[in-house]
C-alpha cells in the first residue's frame, strides 16, 4: 500500500466536499498545552499548504474564558498571506469589533440548542443568547462579513439527555433568521447515530433549510463521527467540520477524543473518490509536527497508522 | 444522558444484526500479555451474559504459532455451560481432530485472498491452502459441524497493494465450494472505504453469493470500520464481526487499534434501533474488567467514554 486508499465511488454521494478545518480554534482551545503564537501561525500556514480552503483560525472571545486563544490579536495579522478563508469565532460585539479591526471577512457565533448548555456556556437563556447575537450578525452583514452559526448540543445534552428534533430546528431557524449564512450542526458530546442525523436533516429540509446551508460537526467520543458523516453525505450535505490530527477533546469524556480527525475523514473521502483538494500526506505530516509541539501523540487513527509505517 | 443512545431508524437497514464476537480469539491472539486460562473462561462467560450469541472461543492452531492460545484444550471444556455458539479456529486436520475430540460444533478456517499473505501466514499458495482446507471442511461437514471461512486481505494487502475484486470473489467462491457455510470478509489492514465494500458485495452477489452467507470483518486502523459496517448493512449484510473492547491489534500499524470494538458497533446499532440482544452496559463492564487483566486501557471509544462518566 502506498499510504492512500483506493477510490471506489458510492452511489448518491456528492462529487466534492468542503472541509471546514477547526483544529486551530476548536482544537487548540481544548488543549491544555500552551502553544506559542508563532507555532499557531505555522500550523495555519501548513494546513493551507496541505490544501485546506477553510481554516477557522482563532477566537475573539475574552481571554479570561479561553486563555489558550488570548493571542488572537497577535495571531491574525500573521496569517495575512494565507490563501484560505479564515473564519474567526466572535462571541459578542466587543469580539466583533476586534475581528473587524483586523480585517476578518468571515466570523462564527456559537449558539446552543439547549437551555442548560446556553446557561453554562453562554450564561444566558437560548433567547438571551440569540438577542446577544442579533447586533453581532447585523453589523457583520453590514460589513459584508460571512457569518457561520454553530449550534451546539443538536443531538444529546449531558444534563438534559436527548434533545428533541423540533427544538433544534427552532433554534436553527432563529439563527438563520438573524442573518447567518450557514449553520454547523454540532454533536457536542458525540452521541449521535446515522438515523438521528438524517432525521434532523430531514426536519430542517422540511422547514425550508436546505443542505446547502448546513455543515455537520461530529465528535468521535463514541467512535460514531465518520459513520454519521457518511449519513450526512447521503443526505446531500457537502460541508464537514473536522480537526487536523483530532486536536481538542470533549471535556465530558476525559480520555476520549473530541473532534472528528480531518485525516480519518480525508481517508474516507479519498476512498469514495470525493474531491477535497487536501493532500493527505502533507496533512498527516502537519499533524505529526503539531503533536510534537503538544508533546503527545495524535488521537487520529489515520495519522497513527500512516506515521508508523516502516 | 443515561449512557445509551437514542433510537432513530435509518431506511433500508436490517431489523436485526448478529454480532460474531472475536475478542477471545482474534483479540487475545494479538495481545502481548499472557492471559490465564481461567480469566479467558470468565471472559467468555461474561460475554455470553452480556447477550452475545456467537463467541469465537479459541484456536486449535499449533501452540508454536500462537502461544497466546496454547491452552485451547484446557479452555474449551470450561465453556461447556456457556449459552452461546462457540466457534473455534482450526488451521488443519490435526486442529480439527482436537476440536472434534472436545465436541466443538462450529469451526472456522482462515484463507487469504492474496498469494503473499497466504505464503507468509499459511506457508502455502492460495491453491495450496484451499487444498489443505478441503479435508478439514469435508470431515467437519461429515460431523455436521458448521464451518465459517475467513478470507483475509479482501481489500488491500501490505505487500501487494490494492486487491482486485475479481481475485477476492474467486477465492470466496472456492471456499464456499469446499463446503463453508458462511464467509467472513476481512479488511485485515483496515484500508477499505464504503464504496469498496459495496463494490465487493455487489460482485459477490452477481456470482450468486448472497449476503445471507456473508459476514464482514473490519479493522479500525484508519478509523473506517464503523462507516464500512454501515455500508455493508445498507447492502443487506446482517453478520458483523467485532472484538469486545477493541481487543487485539494489527501488527502493521503498531499504535493503531485492530478490530472494530463491539461497544462502538453496539452504540451505532442501538442508535439505529437494530436489535442485537447485547446489553451495552454489561459488555462495557466486561471490557473494563478485561482491560484491567491486560493492564492497559481499552482502545474502544465507547468503553472509554462510558467508563469515564462521573
Amino acid at each position: 500500500m502506498n499510504g492512500l486508499p483506493m477510490s471506489f465511488p458510492y452511489e448518491g454521494l456528492p462529487a466534492r466536499v468542503r472541509i471546514h478545518e477547526v483544529g486551530a480554534r476548536d482544537g487548540l482551545q481544548n488543549e491544555k498545552t500552551a502553544v506559542p503564537t508563532h507555532v499557531k501561525a505555522e500550523f495555519v500556514h501548513r494546513l493551507a499548504a496541505a490544501g485546506l480552503t477553510t481554516i477557522e483560525a482563532t477566537s475573539f472571545v475574552h481571554p479570561r474564558w479561553v486563555p489558550q486563544l488570548a493571542d488572537a490579536d497577535e495571531l491574525f495579522p500573521l496569517l495575512a498571506d494565507v490563501r484560505a478563508a479564515l473564519p474567526v469565532l466572535v462571541p459578542n460585539e466587543p469580539g466583533l469589533d476586534r475581528a473587524l479591526a483586523l480585517g476578518a471577512t468571515r466570523i462564527a457565533v456559537i449558539g446552543s440548542a439547549t437551555e442548560t448548555f446556553a446557561s453554562r456556556n453562554l450564561n444566558r437563556t437560548v433567547a438571551g443568547s440569540l438577542a446577544m447575537f442579533e447586533p453581532v450578525v447585523a453589523r457583520a452583514k453590514d460589513h459584508k462579513v460571512h457569518v457561520r452559526g454553530y449550534l451546539s448540543m443538536c443531538f444529546g445534552d449531558p444534563w438534559e439527555g436527548p434533545v428533541p428534533v423540533h427544538q433544534v430546528v427552532g433554534v436553527a431557524k432563529a439563527l438563520l433568521d438573524l442573518g447567518c449564512d450557514e449553520l454547523s450542526l454540532g454533536d457536542t458530546i458525540g452521541v449521535a447515530t446515522p438515523g438521528h442525523v438524517q432525521t434532523l436533516l430531514s426536519a430542517l429540509n422540511e422547514e425550508g433549510v436546505g443542505t446547502d446551508r448546513i455543515g455537520v460537526h461530529f465528535h468521535d467520543t463514541y467512535g460514531q463521527a465518520l459513520s454519521n458523516t457518511l449519513a450526512a453525505l447521503q443526505h446531500g450535505v457537502t460541508t464537514v467540520d473536522a480537526s487536523a490530527g483530532g486536536l481538542g477533546g470533549c471535556p465530558y469524556a476525559k480520555s476520549a477524543t473530541g473532534n472528528l480527525a480531518t485525516e480519518d475523514l480525508v481517508w474516507m473521502l479519498d476512498g469514495l473518490g470525493i474531491e477535497t483538494g487536501v493532500d493527505l500526506a502533507a496533512l498527516t505530516a502537519t499533524s505529526v509536527w503539531m503533536a510534537e509541539q503538544l508533546g503527545r501523540p495524535s488521537p487520529s487513527r489515520t495519522v497513527r497508522a500512516l506515521s508508523h509505517k516502516e
